[in-house]
């Protein structure tokens, strides 16, 4: 086979077969096909797409590119996964629920890129928590208490890795197949057997509109299907950041409460909508508004937040953080936002509060980079609810007080606020 | 400025600014963007194409990344080019015909890699010929005697020769934009103020068909208008070779040949309609059919014949071997190709003729490989002639007798034979 005849092959619009994508995978992430081939290859591809074939093709030899968890002694174990938003706390609050009915939970998840940490960071605010334990350790607590949420030390999805960091040099990122590939190719290494998809949709997700976000949940869809994963895509939407806070401690403090019973109402439509559907998948009930039901009370009897607990006890973390979340790292300022006005907030726009939160030290820029995990941005109104003229809006979290007051100006120009009422519209736009 | 900004806009089929250009091929060529950037925005090139004012741009950036051969002393060159073809030796013929009408010719030329060598390699058959001489003595030579052929010793557009050898790895040879600015930008930094170009079509040249030709054609014509290098392009078919002979020394024989006044049909058609062209741009002669009259005119009366050997004598080429085309380096073996049945010569594929050559020596296949300058083929019959059977067809010479054999067998292949009349067909398909 030939590098040049593939390059020229997807060039030309035609279909690349099984074996070609497995000799472009396979000699890309050993290093005998060179990065301007592959970036050219791929800028055909995103210029000129996949089939749905090529596409779980492409999927299946990057998830079989190195290690594959092996989770088959748990039985049907559910993975759930989102495509990225601004104030997305679902996983901490989710994965102890789901574990609570008894569904096994055993996620390997990633540190974040970007506006805010991933799960992994959040979860390290809490003091002795171990995400970076041994596989065998990992699959000892999934068998003890039905849960465990760890970083990802095994080599999972090289391929992927590697040409996803291309992809990112060369304006190649937000294509579907390379997407839909990239996040099924992880999925399936982590060892799932089924998968429920949040695909967010709007200025703090990848895709920005609707159709393209359908686009992106089918390709998946299928792409589970031809791989034998059975997968359900929820597409919410990211126009405004999820529930109140945006940043890594001051997300854990969110969860906590919502395990406790508080949850805002955007939150709790996303976390119930996906663990309906988890739940159906995991055979434990087919009536998705049942299991909605079902999920609202074991955080009403307080067995969701148990198991929190029991998750940060058998990983070394400190409980106490938990009853009394006060504990947890605390910003030197907490900066109120004022409204200038009166009237309905009409948009809220989360790319930038990303980017704010961001400048204010709880993302990373670069891979280097390191965490404030105590700084970020707690959002009091939302789109739809009414503020009177020096209300408060939002409070800047900031251990530097020149950012802050950068961040607080800032802020104030991500709040539109107009005259005539607003209706607060459904988070979850579609369920494919 | 920034490269994945470019890589975005090309990607999105929008039109780069001279600007982005200019930052592209600047930072291509010093080594600040690396290959796979390149290869990326080469792809989306490829795909999305160029306006011609990109394309303009492109070549302009690329021919001034070098030296610059300035010929202004010489007032108006008009410089010749062929976009490739088997057996085409009509550069060895036109310039000392147009040079000894006193249009001077100041040519440097590249070494050939396919099938065949160039021009640089055909006069290398001459013993003592330099074509490795100092910049100074070219000049000199043309202000005596009005022409001199060297090779390319200036560091002629630099930038084109890294991108070509990136397309050459990534399957994006075959694009008009980025054909026509090679080419173009090559001209330009080669002093020429006036270009006539030979786009030839067919099985043999780069545009295998006639739209493609014409649009190359076109797209070169804007860009030497948009560049003030006022253009022609005679688009000319290479469905079978030019002329008799395939082949180094057996090129500069035809060559001779020809300037003694034996000289086949098309290859007379090529030469004299470039010629023609070139003396209008010159302005030796409004009238094309009166400048082919004074072409012959000065084949006839030996003028032309003078001039070559003027070259030859002036570079330390010689002579003898212009008089005594025996003198000439001549293969081992000379093995005749039969025919095997009566009838009209209907193709004569150029592009298997340019393997076969290649194959016995004549071509390089790497940058390194070397010539043998005596081997090659010589059809004895072409398109349109009829043939007996058991007539001969072509010679093979070789130096190899088990080569020569193959490639008896194969140019009997390379010949189709049928009952009706086939008609010959004029080589020029267009001026443009």
């Amino acid at each position: 086979m030939d590098i040049q005849k593939i390059i020229a092959k997807k060039r030309d619009r035609q279909e690349l077969s099984k074996e070609e994508i497995e000799y472009f995978i396979t000699n890309y992430t050993n290093g005998n096909i060179p990065d301007y081939q592959a970036a050219a290859l791929t800028m055909a591809i995103y210029l000129n797409g996949m089939t749905e074939e090529e596409t779980t093709n492409l999927t299946l030899t990057m998830a079989h590119s190195g290690d594959i968890l092996d989770l088959s002694e748990f039985g049907t174990v559910v993975d759930k996964h989102s495509t990225g938003g601004i104030g997305d706390k679902v996983t901490l609050i989710l994965a102890p629920i789901i574990a609570s009915l008894g569904i096994p939970v055993a996620k390997m998840s990633g540190r974040g890129l970007g506006y805010t940490g991933g799960t992994i960071d959040k979860l390290e605010a809490i003091p002795g928590y171990r995400t970076n334990i041994k596989i065998e350790e990992f699959k000892e607590n999934v068998g003890k208490i039905g849960i465990s949420l760890m970083g990802q030390t095994l080599n999972l999805a090289p391929a992927d890795k590697k040409l996803y960091a291309l992809r990112d040099t060369i304006a190649a990122t937000e294509s579907i197949p390379l997407i839909s590939s990239s996040i099924m190719s992880k999925k399936i290494a982590a060892g799932a057997n089924k998968i429920v998809l949040d695909v967010t949709c709007g200025s703090g997700a990848f895709m920005k509109d609707l159709n393209q976000a359908i686009q992106l949940a089918k390709t998946m869809k299928k792409i589970g299907e031809l791989a034998q994963k059975e997968t359900v895509c929820v597409v919410t939407s990211m126009e405004e950041p999820l529930g109140k806070a945006v940043g890594n401690a001051l997300e854990v403090i969110e969860a906590i409460q919502a395990l406790k019973g508080n949850m805002t109402e955007d939150v709790q439509e996303v976390v119930l909508t996906l663990g309906a559907y988890m739940m159906k998948l995991a055979d434990k009930g087919k009536d998705i508004e049942g299991n909605k039901e079902k999920m609202l009370e074991q955080i009403q009897s307080g067995e969701a937040l148990k198991k929190l607990k029991e998750l940060i006890q058998i990983q070394g973390g400190d409980v106490s953080y938990v009853e009394n979340i006060e504990l947890l790292p605390k910003a030197k300022y907490v900066m109120p936002v004022l409204a200038t006005k009166c009237g309905y907030v009409k948009t809220l726009d989360a790319k930038s509060i990303g980017e704010i939160s961001m400048h204010l030290g709880a993302g990373r820029m670069k891979k280097e980079d390191s965490i404030d995990p105590a700084v970020g941005i707690v959002l009091e109104k939302k789109i739809g609810d009414y503020v009177k003229e020096n209300e408060i809006l939002a409070y800047v979290h900031t251990n530097n007080e020149e950012k802050g007051q950068e961040a607080v100006k800032q802020l104030l120009d991500c709040y539109q606020i107009v005259e005539e009422k607003v209706e607060k519209r459904s988070c979850i736009l579609k369920v494919i």
